[in-house]
């Protein structure tokens, strides 16, 4: 396992990749995010998003796929997220695209309260096919301490 | 159609509700987020969440629903969002739980390359059927402005 005094700042990751279908977008905007440009290529063409472009929310879940695989094979002791900062929507996610994800920690903080835990901060970027970045944020991991073995 | 022009700080909105099921949860975690505590009850049982949880994306994936219900409804000539900021996941979300979707506006600023749009501000505040909140954040939302017209 992968503890949080295993974790360094500056350490980078590149976490993998995540195909974006035309069903699946369809199919994600339809249940949580039925706006119009996420649903209508002609509805679309009258906003700057062009063509269907998929949900924020939905480019975030897939983000979060691509994290939750690197972490399961990297074995890594994590015990959720307290949340994330900055999370921004750079350019449109189109049916078609592969999005890449790519962390690195910018800082590692013992818990005050816990001693069994870590808090991880790590700058995340989400990249399409062009090495466009699509989106990024910053995320916040609890993990599990060496000590709590 | 409401306009940016005719959104002001302080306005609040209470957006309508989202009844959680587990059938939902377990979807959206197998496909999106499949952490063990978001998957099994026996895992959950070992970590603080006791037992499955929501995944945090899906609570927001949920809340985003019930915000495009509410602007449709209200006819708000809204045009995508460039992002959130302070997302927090407060309290664990469990399946049979219903959450509430609540806004204040807190910010508006016209564009200043576009004079066609304007953006706003929001904090967001989810609670859940105890009144207890489970999830905050900042929207920030683009909207067409009434000389666009």
């Amino acid at each position: 396992m992968i503890y949080w005094e295993d974790v360094t700042v500056g350490d980078a990751a590149e976490m993998g990749s995540y195909a974006v279908t035309r069903e699946e977008v369809l199919e994600f905007a339809g249940k949580y995010d039925p706006q119009p440009f996420h649903l209508s290529d002609e509805a679309a063409a009258k906003t700057h998003f062009g063509r269907i472009a998929a949900s924020g929310w939905h480019t975030a879940a897939m983000t979060m796929a691509v994290i939750v695989r690197h972490v399961t094979e990297t074995r890594q002791a994590g015990l959720g997220s307290p949340g994330v900062d900055l999370l921004r929507w750079l350019r449109p996610v189109y049916p078609g695209d592969t999005i890449y994800v790519a962390a690195t920690v910018v800082d590692v903080t013992p818990s005050r309260s816990k001693p069994a835990i870590g808090s991880v901060r790590s700058d995340v970027v989400v990249t399409n096919q062009d090495d466009q970045p699509v989106m990024t944020f910053t995320s916040i991991v609890l993990m599990r301490r060496r000590s709590d073995e």
